[in-house]
């Protein structure tokens, strides 16, 4: 994984993702007493940065590959991502997903053309069922972070963010990056070390989901105990990647932990001054911007909202408790 | 009110108001039976389009008669991009507003620093408090649509829908406007007119409201029987304006009128396929692109979402309702 991978990724990329807006608000500047800038991947296509992953690796596999079908295991924004990109290659997709993940990702999921199977998030292991699905039916598995086109993929964030922030006249700022497996915020990491060097990326998790921030703490990889029960289900993963964590490890300033109820705050926050949906795994980097800065030392912080798939209930929950 | 004032208008209001996305979603695309644009006009600083026409009408304004400070009749929209320009240019403002309007619009535009008063929707006549109170104190009353800077202003959006549409490959389409006294919808059938003369602007409005509708079927100007009652608090004027209507005649199609249920689903419909936050009045273009084309011809439909504004209790009932 290096720049010159997301470079050629954003070539592939480009016209077949959004480049989604770097958003500013002055009502956010005045909560995070900051100025704060927000790099809106919730208005990605497919409602997630995922679609930049997905597309970026199937598009990188040797026709002969891509033609017998995809695979993926996922909470709902890769397996859209996936089940989009396969689509528009023309070849078909499977995708292995948490029983319990929101109605809206798996309904969005088979809309997009996917195969849906479901599995028990506490007890089964996702990673051995795709691995057997994959042999059987001789698809090319795409895992969610721990594929370097993939990484790649997410890694071309960072480079928009770079150019982005030039134009508001920043190249200084802590980078906030919502982290569950760690596709996203090592891509970026990769990125902004070339284009914007100045920057140093956080990761940011919810409270008793913390592996990445426990594992760069460390030194080694750690695992979380809990494997479900958070409302921030786009950013729940066992522990680091193999691939990821050496990354975030050379790449990363150290992580920051949000409860739920700041990420829902946060939601809240989005929803009021920049009229954006946030999932709540998508809000902690923003609640860590606007209630959990105080131990980060740039002038500008940099957001990102990473995902905008949230049932319809959740969301309504949301506003009438936090709004 | 020509294609010159719009075009010296756009360069005022670079740097200081967003050139918002024109977003594509396949799934609208499916409900719509047909292709989608959408011009996210939620996402404008200030949550509004009215950001736009504010700026352009204080910034056209000679230093000598801004300096007294400025004065606006508004149900919040307009208030609070009239409110950012003023504070932006340095001078006070006074925001005349019905004391019914959403208690987010009101919050915010005290935030931006304008002296809020509030008013009677039903039974004072805002005009005439607007007209006495520039009287009194001296203030330049920036009127909500009648005005050529402000429509000017509005027609902003209308040269970027011809720029972003051509990067779709599109150049012919019915473009769907929310419409209230007209400013937006004429602005940007004036800018069109000369931009993407292929496409034709129709004026859309929520039951019970359609005075714009039913004044372009009969050729002069018919007032609403209610001024009150309206989820689309937005877009409720008593009638078309004196600069709006001619201009309205002379560009636009037809006029689509929707319910107020209509305007609620389509709110859903932005929440789940874009992500955005829309306000009722701003979603009612969509809601006719969704469900009220079918007199339509063109292939393709553009509907811009002209606000999210919306107070979170009633966003939070939409989602439950519809979503």
């Amino acid at each position: 994984m290096n720049i010159d991978m997301i470079k050629a990724a954003a070539k592939r990329l480009d016209g077949n993702v959004r480049r989604t807006p770097l958003l500013e608000s002055d009502a956010l500047n005045r909560i995070a007493e900051r100025r704060v800038l927000v790099k809106a991947e919730c208005l990605q296509t497919t409602g997630s940065f995922k679609a930049r992953g997905s597309w970026a690796a199937i598009s990188a596999l040797p026709e002969a590959e891509r033609v017998k079908g995809i695979i993926a295991f996922s909470s709902g924004n890769h397996a859209q991502g996936v089940a989009r990109a396969a689509a528009a290659h023309g070849v078909p997709s499977v995708i292995i997903m948490p029983a319990d993940a929101p109605q809206a990702k798996i309904n969005n999921t088979r809309t997009l053309g996917a195969e849906v199977i479901l599995y028990d998030r506490a007890h089964e292991d996702r990673d051995a069922i795709g691995a057997r699905l994959a042999k059987e039916r001789g698809l090319v598995l795409i895992k969610p972070f721990d594929n370097a086109d993939v990484i790649a993929g997410q890694g071309t964030t960072g480079l928009e963010i770079a150019e982005q922030a030039a134009e508001f006249g920043v190249t200084d700022a802590d980078v906030l990056v919502c982290c569950g497996g760690g596709g996203l915020t090592s891509g970026i990491a990769v990125a902004l070390a070339d284009a914007a060097p100045d920057m140093v990326v956080h990761p940011v998790e919810p409270d008793g989901f913390d592996d990445v921030t426990r594992s760069l703490a460390s030194g080694r990889i750690e695992r979380n105990t809990r494997l479900a029960g958070s409302l921030c289900d786009a950013i729940i993963t066992p522990q680091p990647g193999d691939m990821t964590f050496p990354l975030l490890q050379k790449y990363c300033g150290p992580g920051v932990v949000v409860s739920e109820e700041d990420a829902q705050r946060a939601m809240v926050a989005a929803y009021t001054h920049l009229r954006l949906v946030a999932e709540p795994g998508g809000a902690v980097a923003l609640a860590a911007a606007l209630y959990h800065a105080h131990h980060l030392n740039k002038d500008t912080l940099i957001a990102t909202i990473s995902g905008g798939n949230v049932d319809p209930t959740l969301f309504a929950d949301t506003l009438q408790k936090f709004g």
